[in-house]
Protein backbone atom coordinates (compact mmCIF):
# COMPACT_ATOMS: atom_id res chain seq x y z
CA UNK A 1 0.00 0.00 0.00
CA UNK A 2 1.20 3.24 -0.94
CA UNK A 3 0.68 5.89 2.17
CA UNK A 4 0.27 8.89 -0.50
CA UNK A 5 -1.61 9.79 -3.81
CA UNK A 6 0.79 8.31 -6.95
CA UNK A 7 2.22 11.48 -8.08
CA UNK A 8 3.42 12.69 -4.68
CA UNK A 9 4.37 9.17 -4.10
CA UNK A 10 6.67 9.54 -7.68
CA UNK A 11 7.89 12.96 -6.51
CA UNK A 12 9.31 11.57 -3.08
CA UNK A 13 10.87 8.35 -4.34
CA UNK A 14 13.01 10.55 -6.92
CA UNK A 15 14.18 13.65 -4.58
CA UNK A 16 14.99 10.15 -1.60
CA UNK A 17 17.42 9.58 -4.79
CA UNK A 18 19.44 13.15 -4.23
CA UNK A 19 22.38 13.38 -1.48
CA UNK A 20 21.44 13.53 1.83
CA UNK A 21 17.92 13.26 1.81
CA UNK A 22 15.86 10.65 3.36
CA UNK A 23 11.97 9.60 3.59
CA UNK A 24 11.07 12.55 5.63
CA UNK A 25 12.90 15.32 4.01
CA UNK A 26 11.78 14.21 0.92
CA UNK A 27 7.89 14.35 1.57
CA UNK A 28 8.93 17.42 2.97
CA UNK A 29 10.20 19.19 0.45
CA UNK A 30 7.59 17.09 -2.20
CA UNK A 31 4.56 18.54 0.22
CA UNK A 32 6.21 21.96 0.28
CA UNK A 33 6.22 22.02 -3.59
CA UNK A 34 2.84 21.14 -3.49
CA UNK A 35 2.10 24.50 -1.84
CA UNK A 36 3.99 26.28 -4.12
CA UNK A 37 2.53 28.49 -6.80
CA UNK A 38 2.53 26.44 -10.55
CA UNK A 39 5.35 28.70 -11.94
CA UNK A 40 7.42 28.11 -9.31
CA UNK A 41 7.52 24.52 -8.98
CA UNK A 42 7.83 24.63 -13.05
CA UNK A 43 11.25 27.18 -11.99
CA UNK A 44 12.23 24.64 -10.20
CA UNK A 45 11.56 22.07 -12.54
CA UNK A 46 13.24 23.57 -15.52
CA UNK A 47 16.19 24.67 -13.65
CA UNK A 48 17.25 20.97 -13.42
CA UNK A 49 16.39 20.13 -17.65
CA UNK A 50 18.37 24.03 -18.49
CA UNK A 51 21.39 22.66 -16.49
CA UNK A 52 21.45 19.49 -17.51
CA UNK A 53 20.77 20.76 -21.43
CA UNK A 54 23.43 23.67 -21.38
CA UNK A 55 26.52 22.57 -18.63
CA UNK A 56 28.68 20.74 -20.73
CA UNK A 57 32.31 19.29 -19.84
CA UNK A 58 35.57 21.29 -21.24
CA UNK A 59 37.32 19.61 -24.01
CA UNK A 60 40.64 20.20 -22.94
CA UNK A 61 40.24 19.55 -19.06
CA UNK A 62 37.24 17.99 -18.75
CA UNK A 63 36.04 21.20 -15.86
CA UNK A 64 32.79 22.35 -16.05
CA UNK A 65 32.17 24.39 -19.53
CA UNK A 66 29.25 26.41 -21.77
CA UNK A 67 31.42 25.95 -24.63
CA UNK A 68 33.84 23.90 -26.67
CA UNK A 69 36.59 25.63 -24.17
CA UNK A 70 35.89 26.17 -20.69
CA UNK A 71 36.57 29.91 -19.46
CA UNK A 72 39.89 28.60 -17.53
CA UNK A 73 41.40 27.34 -20.69
CA UNK A 74 40.55 29.99 -23.29
CA UNK A 75 41.57 32.30 -20.73
CA UNK A 76 45.08 33.77 -22.16
CA UNK A 77 45.89 35.19 -19.02
CA UNK A 78 46.58 31.85 -17.43
CA UNK A 79 50.12 30.24 -16.85
CA UNK A 80 49.95 27.64 -19.54
CA UNK A 81 52.57 25.53 -18.46
CA UNK A 82 51.11 24.87 -14.89
CA UNK A 83 48.56 21.96 -14.94
CA UNK A 84 46.43 21.39 -11.37
CA UNK A 85 44.97 17.72 -11.56
CA UNK A 86 41.99 17.52 -9.87
CA UNK A 87 39.42 14.58 -8.87
CA UNK A 88 36.04 16.15 -10.50
CA UNK A 89 35.13 19.39 -12.40
CA UNK A 90 33.37 20.63 -9.00
CA UNK A 91 37.15 20.82 -7.61
CA UNK A 92 37.92 23.25 -9.75
CA UNK A 93 35.54 25.70 -8.71
CA UNK A 94 36.29 25.19 -5.25
CA UNK A 95 39.72 25.61 -5.79
CA UNK A 96 38.93 29.09 -8.44
CA UNK A 97 36.59 30.40 -5.40
CA UNK A 98 40.64 31.08 -3.22
CA UNK A 99 41.82 32.72 -6.19
CA UNK A 100 45.27 31.52 -5.39
CA UNK A 101 46.38 29.58 -8.55
CA UNK A 102 46.90 30.92 -11.96
CA UNK A 103 47.32 28.10 -13.96
CA UNK A 104 45.55 25.64 -16.10
CA UNK A 105 43.73 22.10 -14.55
CA UNK A 106 43.11 18.66 -15.92
CA UNK A 107 39.72 16.55 -14.41
CA UNK A 108 40.87 12.60 -13.64
CA UNK A 109 36.80 11.75 -13.26
CA UNK A 110 37.88 9.76 -10.07
CA UNK A 111 40.84 7.94 -8.21
CA UNK A 112 42.23 4.77 -9.41
CA UNK A 113 40.38 2.49 -7.20
CA UNK A 114 40.90 -1.13 -7.22
CA UNK A 115 38.50 -2.51 -5.27
CA UNK A 116 35.49 -0.80 -7.23
CA UNK A 117 37.32 -1.66 -10.10
CA UNK A 118 38.61 1.56 -11.48
CA UNK A 119 42.71 1.44 -12.49
CA UNK A 120 44.26 3.91 -15.00
CA UNK A 121 42.36 3.03 -18.27
CA UNK A 122 39.32 4.36 -16.89
CA UNK A 123 40.53 7.45 -15.65
CA UNK A 124 41.78 11.01 -18.21
CA UNK A 125 44.91 9.65 -17.98
CA UNK A 126 46.20 9.54 -21.34
CA UNK A 127 44.94 12.89 -22.23
CA UNK A 128 46.40 13.91 -19.09
CA UNK A 129 49.68 12.98 -20.52
CA UNK A 130 49.94 13.63 -24.20
CA UNK A 131 49.13 17.53 -22.57
CA UNK A 132 51.88 17.54 -20.16
CA UNK A 133 54.21 16.46 -23.19
CA UNK A 134 53.50 19.61 -25.06
CA UNK A 135 55.64 21.96 -22.25
CA UNK A 136 54.59 21.75 -18.88
CA UNK A 137 56.68 22.93 -16.34
CA UNK A 138 54.95 21.66 -12.94
CA UNK A 139 51.93 19.57 -12.18
CA UNK A 140 50.23 20.62 -8.79
CA UNK A 141 48.05 16.99 -7.97
CA UNK A 142 45.34 18.01 -5.68
CA UNK A 143 43.13 14.93 -5.38
CA UNK A 144 41.63 14.40 -2.28
CA UNK A 145 43.64 13.42 1.22
CA UNK A 146 42.63 9.85 0.74
CA UNK A 147 44.10 6.45 0.78
CA UNK A 148 42.89 6.47 -2.77
CA UNK A 149 44.23 9.76 -3.70
CA UNK A 150 47.51 8.92 -2.58
CA UNK A 151 47.79 6.17 -4.90
CA UNK A 152 46.31 8.25 -7.69
CA UNK A 153 49.01 10.68 -6.73
CA UNK A 154 51.81 8.56 -6.72
CA UNK A 155 50.90 6.74 -9.99
CA UNK A 156 50.85 10.42 -11.55
CA UNK A 157 54.31 11.88 -10.24
CA UNK A 158 56.23 8.45 -11.44
CA UNK A 159 54.77 8.95 -14.92
CA UNK A 160 55.60 12.91 -14.72
CA UNK A 161 58.93 12.00 -13.42
CA UNK A 162 59.99 10.39 -16.23
CA UNK A 163 58.91 13.56 -18.15
CA UNK A 164 61.13 15.39 -16.19
CA UNK A 165 57.65 17.25 -14.90
CA UNK A 166 58.11 19.06 -11.50
CA UNK A 167 55.36 17.18 -9.38
CA UNK A 168 54.00 19.00 -6.71
CA UNK A 169 50.91 17.92 -4.02
CA UNK A 170 48.84 20.47 -2.10
CA UNK A 171 49.47 20.47 1.84
CA UNK A 172 48.17 18.42 4.24
CA UNK A 173 47.98 19.51 7.90
CA UNK A 174 45.63 21.70 10.07
CA UNK A 175 42.70 23.29 8.83
CA UNK A 176 42.66 27.04 9.14
CA UNK A 177 40.90 28.14 12.27
CA UNK A 178 41.01 24.91 13.72
CA UNK A 179 42.18 23.24 17.29
CA UNK A 180 45.00 20.81 17.96
CA UNK A 181 43.10 19.82 20.58
CA UNK A 182 39.91 17.77 18.25
CA UNK A 183 42.55 16.90 15.35
CA UNK A 184 42.98 13.62 14.61
CA UNK A 185 46.28 11.79 14.89
CA UNK A 186 46.90 11.48 11.29
CA UNK A 187 46.72 15.19 10.49
CA UNK A 188 48.78 15.57 13.53
CA UNK A 189 51.39 13.57 12.00
CA UNK A 190 50.89 14.96 8.39
CA UNK A 191 51.14 18.30 9.81
CA UNK A 192 55.37 17.29 11.47
CA UNK A 193 55.86 15.81 8.20
CA UNK A 194 54.83 18.42 6.22
CA UNK A 195 56.16 21.42 8.28
CA UNK A 196 57.72 24.48 6.67
CA UNK A 197 59.96 27.50 7.84
CA UNK A 198 58.88 30.59 9.36
CA UNK B 1 30.46 37.20 -9.18
CA UNK B 2 29.01 34.07 -8.90
CA UNK B 3 31.13 31.04 -8.38
CA UNK B 4 29.84 28.10 -10.18
CA UNK B 5 27.95 28.73 -14.13
CA UNK B 6 24.85 30.57 -14.71
CA UNK B 7 22.95 27.54 -15.06
CA UNK B 8 24.44 25.47 -11.92
CA UNK B 9 23.47 28.78 -10.18
CA UNK B 10 20.02 29.08 -11.12
CA UNK B 11 19.62 25.44 -9.73
CA UNK B 12 21.36 26.22 -7.11
CA UNK B 13 19.28 28.81 -6.32
CA UNK B 14 16.00 26.89 -6.67
CA UNK B 15 16.81 24.12 -4.23
CA UNK B 16 18.04 26.50 -1.98
CA UNK B 17 13.95 27.71 -1.88
CA UNK B 18 13.03 24.19 -0.65
CA UNK B 19 12.70 23.19 3.12
CA UNK B 20 15.70 22.47 5.43
CA UNK B 21 18.19 22.88 2.23
CA UNK B 22 21.09 25.12 2.88
CA UNK B 23 23.66 26.15 0.36
CA UNK B 24 25.96 23.41 0.62
CA UNK B 25 23.32 21.19 0.57
CA UNK B 26 22.19 22.48 -2.09
CA UNK B 27 25.05 22.59 -4.20
CA UNK B 28 25.49 19.06 -3.56
CA UNK B 29 22.61 18.00 -4.50
CA UNK B 30 22.82 19.93 -7.80
CA UNK B 31 26.11 18.06 -8.76
CA UNK B 32 24.42 14.84 -8.30
CA UNK B 33 21.99 16.11 -10.86
CA UNK B 34 24.89 16.86 -13.51
CA UNK B 35 26.40 13.78 -12.43
CA UNK B 36 22.98 12.12 -13.08
CA UNK B 37 22.11 10.25 -16.96
CA UNK B 38 19.75 12.80 -18.67
CA UNK B 39 16.60 10.52 -18.31
CA UNK B 40 17.09 10.42 -14.31
CA UNK B 41 17.59 14.24 -14.29
CA UNK B 42 14.61 14.61 -16.73
CA UNK B 43 12.56 11.97 -14.28
CA UNK B 44 13.00 14.08 -10.92
CA UNK B 45 12.28 17.01 -13.28
CA UNK B 46 8.72 15.71 -14.84
CA UNK B 47 7.82 14.48 -11.25
CA UNK B 48 7.61 17.65 -9.89
CA UNK B 49 5.37 19.00 -12.68
CA UNK B 50 3.40 16.05 -12.92
CA UNK B 51 2.66 16.15 -9.54
CA UNK B 52 1.44 19.74 -9.65
CA UNK B 53 -0.55 19.46 -12.52
CA UNK B 54 -2.40 15.82 -11.48
CA UNK B 55 -3.19 16.36 -7.47
CA UNK B 56 -5.87 18.55 -6.84
CA UNK B 57 -7.85 19.24 -3.49
CA UNK B 58 -11.31 17.35 -2.90
CA UNK B 59 -14.55 20.14 -3.26
CA UNK B 60 -15.58 18.65 0.37
CA UNK B 61 -12.60 18.18 2.85
CA UNK B 62 -10.18 19.79 1.26
CA UNK B 63 -7.75 16.77 1.80
CA UNK B 64 -5.77 15.60 -1.66
CA UNK B 65 -7.30 13.74 -4.07
CA UNK B 66 -6.68 13.06 -8.04
CA UNK B 67 -9.95 13.95 -8.48
CA UNK B 68 -13.57 15.97 -7.57
CA UNK B 69 -13.90 14.40 -4.22
CA UNK B 70 -11.27 12.27 -2.35
CA UNK B 71 -10.72 8.57 -1.96
CA UNK B 72 -12.35 9.16 2.20
CA UNK B 73 -14.81 11.42 0.63
CA UNK B 74 -16.12 9.06 -1.73
CA UNK B 75 -15.63 5.69 0.24
CA UNK B 76 -19.27 4.74 1.66
CA UNK B 77 -17.67 2.60 4.20
CA UNK B 78 -16.86 5.72 6.61
CA UNK B 79 -18.75 7.26 9.42
CA UNK B 80 -20.42 9.93 7.77
CA UNK B 81 -21.32 11.17 11.22
CA UNK B 82 -17.86 12.15 12.19
CA UNK B 83 -15.56 14.54 11.18
CA UNK B 84 -11.75 15.33 12.61
CA UNK B 85 -10.61 18.86 11.47
CA UNK B 86 -7.27 19.10 10.79
CA UNK B 87 -4.56 22.25 9.79
CA UNK B 88 -3.26 20.68 6.29
CA UNK B 89 -3.87 18.45 3.43
CA UNK B 90 -1.05 16.34 3.99
CA UNK B 91 -2.31 16.05 8.37
CA UNK B 92 -4.99 13.30 6.16
CA UNK B 93 -2.27 11.29 5.29
CA UNK B 94 -0.28 11.37 8.68
CA UNK B 95 -3.73 10.00 10.71
CA UNK B 96 -4.74 7.41 7.57
CA UNK B 97 -1.44 5.57 8.34
CA UNK B 98 -2.26 4.75 11.62
CA UNK B 99 -5.61 3.59 10.62
CA UNK B 100 -7.41 4.08 14.10
CA UNK B 101 -10.07 6.50 12.63
CA UNK B 102 -12.48 6.14 10.17
CA UNK B 103 -14.73 9.39 10.27
CA UNK B 104 -14.26 12.06 7.42
CA UNK B 105 -11.96 14.90 7.58
CA UNK B 106 -12.10 18.74 7.17
CA UNK B 107 -9.08 20.75 6.36
CA UNK B 108 -8.84 24.20 7.45
CA UNK B 109 -6.03 25.52 5.55
CA UNK B 110 -4.06 26.90 8.69
CA UNK B 111 -4.71 28.26 12.16
CA UNK B 112 -5.97 31.15 13.47
CA UNK B 113 -2.69 33.59 14.19
CA UNK B 114 -3.52 37.28 14.33
CA UNK B 115 -0.10 38.19 14.55
CA UNK B 116 0.67 36.83 10.86
CA UNK B 117 -2.90 38.38 9.47
CA UNK B 118 -4.49 35.40 9.25
CA UNK B 119 -8.53 35.38 11.23
CA UNK B 120 -11.03 33.13 11.01
CA UNK B 121 -12.24 34.25 7.61
CA UNK B 122 -9.05 33.21 5.96
CA UNK B 123 -9.46 29.21 6.87
CA UNK B 124 -12.07 27.03 5.82
CA UNK B 125 -14.13 27.28 8.38
CA UNK B 126 -17.75 28.52 6.64
CA UNK B 127 -17.47 25.48 4.49
CA UNK B 128 -16.98 23.55 7.08
CA UNK B 129 -20.24 25.06 9.80
CA UNK B 130 -22.07 24.20 6.71
CA UNK B 131 -21.22 20.65 6.77
CA UNK B 132 -21.52 20.28 10.60
CA UNK B 133 -25.27 21.46 9.99
CA UNK B 134 -26.05 18.18 8.02
CA UNK B 135 -26.45 15.88 10.20
CA UNK B 136 -22.70 15.76 12.01
CA UNK B 137 -22.90 13.65 15.81
CA UNK B 138 -18.73 14.58 16.42
CA UNK B 139 -16.06 16.77 15.44
CA UNK B 140 -12.78 15.46 16.40
CA UNK B 141 -9.97 18.32 16.78
CA UNK B 142 -6.71 17.62 15.47
CA UNK B 143 -4.69 20.51 15.30
CA UNK B 144 -0.92 20.85 16.17
CA UNK B 145 -0.86 21.15 20.14
CA UNK B 146 0.73 24.91 19.54
CA UNK B 147 -0.43 28.17 20.92
CA UNK B 148 -2.40 29.13 17.36
CA UNK B 149 -4.32 25.15 17.33
CA UNK B 150 -5.36 25.90 20.46
CA UNK B 151 -6.90 28.96 19.88
CA UNK B 152 -8.40 27.66 16.66
CA UNK B 153 -9.87 24.66 18.93
CA UNK B 154 -11.31 27.05 21.10
CA UNK B 155 -13.01 28.94 18.69
CA UNK B 156 -14.43 26.13 17.11
CA UNK B 157 -15.58 24.29 20.01
CA UNK B 158 -17.68 27.64 21.06
CA UNK B 159 -19.73 27.53 17.67
CA UNK B 160 -19.86 23.64 17.31
CA UNK B 161 -20.99 23.19 21.10
CA UNK B 162 -23.81 26.12 20.24
CA UNK B 163 -25.20 24.11 17.34
CA UNK B 164 -25.16 21.05 20.34
CA UNK B 165 -22.55 18.90 18.27
CA UNK B 166 -20.26 17.19 20.90
CA UNK B 167 -16.53 17.95 20.24
CA UNK B 168 -12.85 16.63 21.15
CA UNK B 169 -9.33 16.96 20.66
CA UNK B 170 -6.66 14.50 20.25
CA UNK B 171 -4.56 13.97 23.54
CA UNK B 172 -1.70 15.15 24.21
CA UNK B 173 0.91 13.48 26.45
CA UNK B 174 3.85 11.79 26.23
CA UNK B 175 4.80 10.32 22.76
CA UNK B 176 4.84 6.55 22.87
CA UNK B 177 8.56 4.82 23.09
CA UNK B 178 10.09 7.98 24.69
CA UNK B 179 11.69 8.61 28.74
CA UNK B 180 9.67 10.70 31.22
CA UNK B 181 12.96 12.15 31.82
CA UNK B 182 13.51 13.93 28.52
CA UNK B 183 10.08 15.05 28.31
CA UNK B 184 9.46 18.67 28.81
CA UNK B 185 7.29 20.15 31.38
CA UNK B 186 4.97 21.51 29.40
CA UNK B 187 4.16 18.18 27.98
CA UNK B 188 4.19 15.92 31.71
CA UNK B 189 1.98 18.54 32.74
CA UNK B 190 -0.58 17.33 29.98
CA UNK B 191 -0.07 14.17 30.55
CA UNK B 192 -0.96 14.48 34.26
CA UNK B 193 -4.03 17.06 33.56
CA UNK B 194 -5.38 14.14 30.50
CA UNK B 195 -4.57 11.25 32.94
CA UNK B 196 -7.34 8.69 32.31
CA UNK B 197 -8.50 5.12 33.95
CA UNK B 198 -6.26 1.71 33.70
Amino acid sequence: MTVYPEYIENLIKELRSLPGIGPKSAARMAFHILDLPFENAEKLSSAITEMKKRVMFCTQCGGISDGHLCSVCSDESRDRSLICVVEEARDILTIEKCREYSGLYHVLGGTISPLNGIGPDELNIDSFIRRCEKGIAEVIIATNPTIEGDATTLYLARILKSMNIRVMRIARGLPVGSNLEFADSATIARSFAGRINV
